[in-house]
Formats: structure tokens, sequence, C-alpha cells
């Protein structure tokens, strides 16, 4: 059984244009945030973006990762790619190292690093694939935090490495009683009702479980919660979600702060 | 006047392979070099590439640059774009963060950046690409050398940033009688002779100046000496470089070891 | 001086998202056009967004054009390409071809080309893009209409090659006192006030000549009126733009019914 | 089983350049092809390079065939992606129009599409592919030929589909005894006897079978040999085949010749 957590971290996706195609609502959600996944320029964004992207959250002085995916702009990295293990650290990797040297040329510090869409999928489930992102982001700083589900084989291997792991619960996304994510090729993949998703954020985050609509309880560990910046409800629902996690006792901040510690 | 130099580099450009295209001669010329300029991505290479790259430079105790270029796989690079000098920043500095991230992971350091083909032309007489270069090689890194032309505007501003400048002499290219290098579009762009690309190299880096076939005297200053791996006289040029330079008593090493100090 | 005209046609550029970003307003526009221009893949635009714009023209039976920019995904092919004649010639080929291959897959006709951005801009005023270009698409079809400004070398080169021209008029472009456009860097590049957008078109389209508001008279040659579907003002005027021309004596249809005839 | 042929294509994947980098010997081995398939820029190749293949080709009366794949240079679409079949049937039918649109311009016509790579790979085991590529070849033009291996998915929905259908033998790939090819990461999977190659090719377009070096018997059913061009033993064995299967009674013709009439 998971343990009640005293500390969460709120993040999102940001930066995921590429050239002059706008994507999420960065500078509207940005506040509500500590911390943010750049997209590094193969599934999404470019080298200006990247910029313009960092200069925000520091502004704002929320804490950054890096986002790697798929090299398949217009899949937007959500479609998967048959790569061997190598290829996909060295994927990991190049990514990883432009965005952290980017960051640090800017002043900042890399905070984690969360793969992207079907890489992320594929490592949940596939070993050469979630040992090689490990071993990528090892390579690349071995302070790094690495984003994962709770009970994918990145999360293992993560741990295993000696790595430090932030548990990840999606604020807007639906859930099986297994779980899983409801895919998002059906119906109930993207929650809709900002109160709902803040009460069960909240739930999942104090109690480490929460009932989904048709009464099955969901155990859940959650170290950050990530919210989609373009969709509609989950702009109105991180607006008030800081507010209720602390009125729970739950303090809200940058997930560095205590992913190593834990 | 130049003055005559007593310690000279010699680098070619490395790891232009994307995916499975064969570029170069890599492992034919690496024993002979002292530096090379990886291709990081846009113009040319890719992150496996890279890093196989890293290693066989890393294995033969080869200086490693990073060489970074216009978005244009298909150009090689070699054909100018127009983009705004902030562009042109963001581009540079996204490129040397990911090929300099990579060499530290693999347990290195990134000595010096040369800007590739029409990136690297504009940046001789174009003042905003050649400030944004100084600037992004700068943020990436002050402690790194920046490869340049003699007489370009990216070796001024370079110098004016207190940066160390080598400034490089082709082994391989014909020269005019200004200095400036032969249009590839033209006959003599490339040189044939192996022996005579070494007398020339030898002139140019003893006496800060060489004479051409018709008569011309060239003055150059020569901190490293550039030769085209895919060239096949250059390959047998750089086999005798070395004795040839040392026989004139000029010590060979890498830049790094006297560009700042110059 | 030009003479007035009795027909013109009202186009847009679309399908311009690559993949899943949005771009333009591509079905609140559709309904008011007679002709547009489909981006073709190197700029913007994908193989699946391609065909869901051929599928939305067809609908709405809209006339259909390829619009082939340089292959500068990031810069959105706004940004000036160095390119060999022969080169612009295979890319402009290559593009049309595709779009006209799904074009006629589908049971429709291709019925115009009109290059995008930087290389419309270079095909203004440089005979070797422009002649490229012509070449292309004459041997695409020789029956495809070009979209051109009056006064560009494109115009010129696709007359003397015996193609039909189209003039274009920009609907919500700020124009100098010569008949060239403001340009994007400066303030007055786009207009803001529909109504005004408007009255300067149906003056340009009877009259062959308008007043700017510092008092200067521009002679134009408008076969085919040109608006931004991106730009919330261009959006309100089309929606009034056909009355106002019919008001005015000028039948609105697209360009193919009369651009060979002329 | 199948039944002796009188007829044979030999066919080589051509174009594989993307720029300037070199792949195959394109010009060494285009005198001893009836038929070759054109790379369509999306896994290798790009405008300028598809049309000097073209204009190759049409010089040596070579017919020419569309080889369209996945979207994935650096991998040369050999890495497995997860398409959505409309995905698959938007991105044939681009390339393919595209190539298609090219040869016709040259004053040519297409003979057939071959997939590429991982894209014919998935084509032989997965429906929702097969019937994807078919319904875009056919949309392109329902006379072409597809190129599939006889127990493919690919091979039964185009049949189904009424189109032209041509079976592939490999000159220089290893089969498994179940007729499938040997695996191109394990040993074997290229063969190096020129003359074994030969020999094997001319029992299975004459019998519709061969038998492997541990004994197995090997049913195949032969229209179009294909053969690698960058794969040294392929180049000599190229140019003996045809005498070899014109002496044993089978003529050499390209597909398009034969395919539509079995």
């Amino acid at each position: 059984m998971a343990a009640a957590r005293r500390q969460v971290d709120i993040a999102a996706d940001m930066g995921e244009s590429p050239g002059p195609w706008p994507m999420g609502r960065d500078r509207d959600i940005v506040p509500y945030l500590t911390s943010a996944h750049i997209a590094c320029g193969f599934h999404a964004s470019d080298p200006a973006t990247i910029r313009t992207t960092i200069e925000l959250l520091r502004e704002h002085e929320v804490a950054i990762g890096a986002h790697p995916g798929y090299p398949d702009l217009v899949g937007f990295g959500r479609r998967r790619m048959d790569l061997a293990p190598r290829d996909v650290e060295d994927l990991v990797l190049y990514q990883v190292a432009a965005v952290k040297g980017m960051v640090e040329a800017f002043g900042g510090r890399l905070q984690h690093v969360k793969p992207h869409g079907a890489l992320y999928n594929v490592a949940e489930v596939d070993d050469g694939t979630a040992q090689a992102i490990v071993a990528a982001i090892k390579r690349a700083d071995p302070e790094l935090a690495i984003v994962a589900t709770p009970h994918s084989r990145l999360c293992a291997h993560a741990t295993a490495a000696g790595m430090a792991v932030a548990r990840e619960f999606f604020l807007d996304r639906g859930y099986n009683a297994d779980g899983t994510l409801v895919s998002r090729r059906r119906a109930g993949a993207m929650l809709t009702d900002p109160e709902a998703m803040c009460r069960r954020a909240v739930a999942a985050s104090r109690d480490g479980r929460f009932e989904t609509d048709d009464g099955a309880t969901v155990e859940v560990q959650v170290d950050t919660i990530c919210l989609h910046g373009d969709h509609g409800p989950s702009h109105v629902a991180v607006q008030r979600l800081r507010r209720m996690l602390e009125a729970a006792g739950i303090a809200v901040a940058p997930l560095g702060t205590f992913a190593r510690a834990r």
C-alpha cells in the first residue's frame, strides 16, 4: 500500500510549438506550475522555442525538465517507433544534453527528465527501452530526477540504477481500475470536470488512492501531478489545484526538492 | 605581417553521416589528427553517429570541437539561409550544447566550435551572424575556442568578446591572391597534389605566407590546418604532413593547448 | 495603365498545419473562397493534412492550387535560402506533382500553383528562381495557371513561357506607393480595418488602382485576391467581400475560368 | 505448387542518396536491370536525386517504380513505426503521386510501386497496413503493379482489389525453409557467392522452388528478382544473371509487360 504523501509537484509539458505553430497555453498556465517539461526539438519545438520557454520558466521560477521524444514531428512523438536500445540511448542523451546545456547557458539547472508520448508508453513495458533511457539520463547527469509512472519498467530501472524517481499522476487523464491510463482512442481518455479533477488529485496525493466513477479503487503514488495545457478544463482546474492541495495539508513544491530525499 | 608560428593543430570535419549514409573516411584519417569538428545533427549526422564519432576521437586522443550548421540536411548546410541573428544564436547554442553534453557524458571536454559550410561563410562577412555565433558559444562555455578565418568578422567579434580564436588554414583548398578561398564552383577549388599541399602548409605555418602558382604572395595566419577527409589527395597528404611540419620546427598539438595562451 | 477587370478570384493559403499543430481557420473561411493554395509538406503540412484539405475544398467546390515552398518547416518557408535554379526546379516539381496527384486521386483537378513565402519573394526579383519555377510548373502540366504579383520576374517569365498568369492582390497587406508590399518587419504590414480592406479591394479590382492613406495612387492588376485566414480582420472582411465586389459589377469566380482566356 | 515461369524482371532499389550522401552503385548496375524502385524522399532521396535517377533510368530504358517508405531518414525507413492505416494511406499516396508526377513530367510512365523496408515488412503481416497501401496505389492509378512477397497480406489484398501483383524474389538475401527471409540481424542474411546467387535465382524462376544449403526445399513464385546495388557480390552476380536466365529459357523483361496479363 502506498504511504500518504506530504509534498507534491504540479507540472505540464511546455514549449511544444515547432516554429510558428502554437500549441498549448504556456503563458496562461505557467503561474500555477512548480515544474515543466520542455520538448527538445524531435517530436516538437525548435531551438528558438526552447530558449523562449526557458526564459519564461525562469521568470516564473518554475523548475525545468527535459522532455525527449521519438524523432517524429508530424506524429508529435505519439507513434511508436521500433528503435534498438542503443539508438534510444543516443537519442535521449542528445536531447537531454541540448536542453540541459541551454538551461545552464541561461543560468539555470536542469531538474529532471520525462520521456514523451510513445517513448514514455514503451518505457512503461519494455525493459530495453527503459534501461536505455535510464542509462542516457545517468550519463548526462546522475543528479537528474526521472519522471515515471509508478508500476512502469522505467520506474523500476531508474530505481535500480540509483536515480531519483518522481512518480507521475495525471490530473486530466482517465484511469482504468488497474492503474493504467484510458487509451486516447477511447471515450473517457480526458476528464472534463475541473472540480472532479482536483478532488481526485487531492485524494490521490493525500491517500495514495482514489475511486473511479464505477466504484473501483485505484492505488497510485504521486510525486508530480501532470496536466495538459491545451485542454481547457485542465486550465480551469490548475487555478484552484494548489489551494485545494494546501488546504488538505499537502505542500506544493518542485520535485527536485524532495524526489531524491524520498 | 604575420609572425612565424611555433605550434599548429591538424583537424578535419568528422561524423558527417546521417543514419546509414557514409561520408568521409573518418577511421582512415583519425590517426593523423590533433583535433576534429563533429557535425551536430542539423546539416549532417545524428545522435548515434555523434556518439560513435566521440568514442572514436577519444580512443585516438583527438581533441573535439562542435561543428554547427544551418538546418538543411539535403543541402548539407552549404546553402545560405537568411536567418535573423537571434535565430542563429539559438540554433548554434542548441547544437553546441548537444555535442558538448554528449562529449562530457563520455568523459571528455569540448575544446572548440567551428561553424560549418554556409554558416561559416556568412559569418566571415556578416556582423549580425558573427556576433550571434560568438554570443551563443560564449553562453555555452566562455572557455571554448572559436575556429575562424583570419580576416573574418567572426574572428574580429570573437576576439572582441575575449574568446580564444584559432585561425584556420585549409590544406587542400585553393586560395585567391587576396587570401579568400577559390569558390567551389570554380576549377582549382580543391588541390590535387599531396606533396604541394604539404609544402604550402609548412610555408604558411612557418612563415605566415605562401606563394600561389601564378606567383602571388598570400599572407595567412595558421593555428589550425583543416583537411577534407573525403578528398583522396588530402588523405595521402595528411600522412606525411605532421612529419614535414615537425621537420620544419613546428610543433603539432591540439589547438586547446595554445589558442588561449596566444 | 491597367484595364478594369470584370472577374476576380478570392483565395487563401490553406492546410498549413504540420501534424497536430493548428494554423489558420480553414473551416471558417472556406465558404467564402473560390480558390485555395495548399501547402505541400516542405514549409508546412503533411500528407494527412493535404488529404483532409483537399476533401474540405472539394466539398465546398473551391478550386485547388499547390503552394510549394522552401524546405524549412521551422522557418515556415519565410527565410530565404540560396538554392541553385536547378534545385528550385526539382523542389517545385516534386511538391506540385505530389499535390496534383493527390487532387486527381480524389477526383479533382489542380488549377494553379502559387509559390510560398520567401520563394515567392525571391521569384519576384530573381530571374534564375523565376525561370526555374516556371519550368517546373510547365513540366508538371502546361495548363496550370501561375499566381504572381504583376511586376514580378515570375509574372514576366510565366508569360514568356506561354503559361496562364493570375496577378495577385492582397486583401490584408499594406502596399507601398511603388506597388510593393510593406515588409512584415514594419508597422502597417497587415491591415486591421475590414471595411477599409474591402473598399480597397473593390477599387483595385474595378479600377486597377487604389489610394493609400497618405494619398499615393497605387496601380495594380487583380485576377485573384489573397487573404490570410489566421488574421482576424481578414476573416471578418471576407464575409462581405464577395457581396461588395458583385455590387460593384465584378463577377467572383475561380481563376481557372478566366486566367487563360485573358 | 507454383507453376514454372517463362518471364522475369530484374530490379533494384535506386536513388537512395539524400542530398550529397552516396548510397548504392546506381550507375554500375543500371545497365543490367529491367526495372528499378525509386526512393521517394521520406526514408531516402530528395527531389534532385529523384530527377537525376529518373533521367538515368530513362536513358537506359529501365522501367520505373515508386518505392515509398516510413518518414524516417535517419533510420533509412528500416524501423517499424506504429501508424494508423489512414496515415499509411496518405503517406503512400503522397509519395507515389510525387514520383509518378515527376516521371510523367520527364515523358515516362510509372510502372509499379514497391513499399520499402519496415513498411514492406509490416505489410507482409498486417492487414490494416496492407489494405491502406493497396488503397493508396489504386487511388493513384489502378494500372500500377504492386510488388509484394508471394504469401504476404499485401499480395492478398492487392489481388483482392484487382490490382496487378508482381511477386518478388531476392537474388542476394538468405531464405528460411518457410520462405521468409533470414533476418538482417542474423548471419546468412546476405549471400556472398555470386555464382550460387545466380543458380538459385534461375532455379526459383524456372521451377518455382530451390534448395537451401541445408537441404530444405523452398517454394517461391518469381515475377521480379530484386538485388541490392550496394552489396558487392550482387553487383558481380547481376552481370551474368540475365544470360543465365535466358540460357534457361526464361525471358527477361520489365514486369509491366506481363504482371497484369498473368
